[in-house]
């Protein structure tokens, strides 16, 4: 029954049952957490090989000594893997350490204060405010980059094909001070949806409108994460970016954290080779080299795109019947009541839900009181701020499939509540 | 024979004896190495357990999983074992991914544009200039750091007791643009001294007399790393900041860059509590974590102080001979020549050698041409720039004995000639 047509009387039955259920649920002495997009232990267990495969042997493609200094960017054969997870050439790939949003603070860092080499002087030395451009809902830790520089954060609307291009290049046109936009292309954070073609080629075309030394931070955290194989496709950006001329324009991300393991995997970055050049020269001056030890043993694991496929098909076996439960319990219990919107992603970490204006906070308090807990709400905006109070990001990768059920039982029930609670105050 | 006192017909009988065996080892072909602050290869299999000695089991003293994302500062047995290397209690420590020079950049990064917590705010906020001094001969990447963030470099000599605290002193009290100090301060980068007790207190006291939020940058990269085993100790800094009320005025560095793996080791960073909040607030926006299954393989190879110690005497097993060959080169050759002087180090990885003033880059590319490479002159100093241009840095740790003795003899050649030379243009 859709809560806009339902008689006050209904709706005060309907509270007196879910009061009755969500006190039951408070008694129950519940314990479940929604909240952290990471992988679960039997995920991590998929990659266990991983701590033995160097033994006695470090052969690689080298002619140095992978365990001394050196090689800021990286091994050649884990370039020949990664690179395509990218979509870039070998000669526009580097390898780093454990941590791709590292890779991306620096790249921000640099372009703020270092600048870009041959290509141009620091967004600082310009003198006038720096502005990123936001999709949102986002990744919360794009957003804290940014504030941590000093960054001004101008959120955008997104919807199933991607940030909405008209607003973003409006916005691009009539101010230079945005230098950059956040974009998570495929499966995105927290939404799921896949940028479309047209998104892609329009993104890769930014370049030529934007101001001075523009630059798409484009984490592609989940480019192989397929929860089924038929997931769309991700139209190639550096391709695109050829196409239009724009290589420069763009900074691509990437890593293993949800490939192998979270903690201990490789990240990459993909760039022009004259954004290469200076990212390198400023990279250099904060370390020797990133850890190829940990490098070789991801190749030895993952050996090529073939063993990279076969390796997330298995996550995805792991995975996938979570995404179901919450999915199911969403259409079983939500749909047609007017209460909930959400996404049906096909890869990820998460599921993206809208409450009604006004109600996300409310949910997540809710829930915690009910031994639930949920990212807060907000946080998949720049600054905490969600305009709409209605976002809220289901992370179902860590708990078991019973956890997940009782989660969403408690979850769905808070959802109601507060719905008809917020309808018959109004 | 002392240079000085050399009739003229000595010195050009041998100018012609020299360049008569200069022609003769640039005919040889010669293709030796003596740059590198590095392990040899030798010395890196020393670790090679480490790629197996967590196969099949990852126990550890956490209640977490190590393969997730987590655990900013590292994990508590790592901590452990390393809080003793650095002089500091084991929460004052935090382990990081496998580059000490990263937390270093890290460090004067937040300290100069995000500040320091409720110790105060940034070096940038005040408007001023921000300054280091930087003890001299010293090490390039230290000095690279402060040149990549625009912080000006003011070089200070050093005696066999460390910096000159006098004029360190009289130079903080008379401009609080000073905001830090560089300084190894064991088997120090180049010159293999130890600093002295007193010059440790002095240094502990500088946090009294110097501007607002003055940090001492104590890199402590060759802690451990005693050539035999009665080297000096080394005063333990952090005591002496808890006597003098000046906790917060250190940060202090190491890493096992030079005692497992160069390339893929775990590096470290000791500071007062209230110094690590801050640090670890602003480290947190750069990455979810270090690489905490490499800091198991470490504590699972080293085990504790005792084990580490017996590590290490086999380092010194392999890099003695090495550091002998140099040593005895040069006092059998050069003594009493008044052409050159040498520090004799106990522990570290150089031998720092001084020209008569301005020699060190002819030197340097004499060396070169009969094919031995030496540290670039004037690379141990801010800028590049030696104002005698007499300082080299010879590095024995990577070629063999044999390479070792070879390059010695086309190095004292080089000294001699140069210098005989210099003599005779006079």
């Amino acid at each position: 029954m859709q809560i806009a047509h339902a008689s006050t009387e209904s709706l005060r039955e309907w509270e007196a049952q879910l009061t009755a259920e969500f006190q039951s649920y408070k008694n129950a002495g519940l314990n479940l957490d929604l909240t952290r997009g990471k992988p679960s232990g039997e995920q991590l267990s998929l990659s266990d090989a991983i701590n033995e495969i160097l033994a006695g042997d470090l052969s690689n493609e080298t002619d140095t000594d992978l365990r001394n200094y050196g090689g800021l960017d990286g091994i050649p054969e884990c370039k020949r893997l990664f690179a395509p997870v990218l979509g870039v050439n070998q000669d526009e790939v580097l390898i780093g350490g454990n941590s791709s949003l590292t890779l991306m603070y620096f790249a921000v860092l640099f372009a703020l204060h270092q600048g870009f080499g041959e290509l141009g002087d620091s967004w600082a030395s310009e003198g006038g405010p720096v502005k990123f451009l936001c999709p949102v809902p986002g990744y919360d830790r794009h957003f804290s980059v940014c504030e941590h520089l000093g960054i001004e954060m101008i959120p955008v609307g997104m919807d199933d094909n991607g940030p909405l291009m008209d607003e973003v290049e409006a916005l691009l046109k009539a101010d230079a001070s945005i230098k950059g936009i956040w974009c998570v292309p495929r499966f995105s954070n927290p939404s799921g949806i896949v940028y479309s073609d047209e998104v892609v080629t329009r993104i890769a075309k930014l370049g030529q409108i934007a101001g001075k030394n523009f630059r798409v931070f484009w984490d592609n955290a989940y480019a192989v994460h397929n929860l089924d194989d038929n997931a769309p496709a991700l139209a190639c950006l550096m391709t695109a970016c050829r196409a239009a001329g724009t290589e420069n324009s763009v900074y691509l991300f990437g890593s293993t954290s949800k490939i192998t393991y979270a903690g201990a995997g490789v990240a990459f970055a993909g760039m022009s080779p004259a954004n290469l050049k200076a990212f390198k020269h400023h990279l250099g001056m904060t370390q020797i080299g990133p850890d190829k030890i940990n490098q070789l043993r991801h190749v030895r694991l993952l050996k090529d795109s073939n063993g990279l496929a076969a390796h997330m098909r298995q996550h995805a076996n792991v995975l996938k019947p979570r995404f179901d439960i919450v999915l199911n319990s969403l259409q079983e219990n939500l749909a047609d009541t007017g209460m909930m919107q959400w996404t049906v992603p096909q890869g990820g970490y998460f599921v993206s839900v809208d409450t009604l204006p006004g109600l996300a906070k409310k949910v997540v308090a809710m829930a915690a009181e009910a031994g639930v807990k949920l990212t807060p709400a907000g946080a998949t905006y720049p600054y905490g701020k969600d305009p709409q109070d209605c976002n809220i990001r289901i992370a179902p990768s860590v708990p078991t499939l019973d956890e997940i059920a009782k989660a969403m039982d408690v979850f769905v029930c808070c959802v109601k509540l507060a719905s008809v609670q917020q309808k018959l105050a109004a």
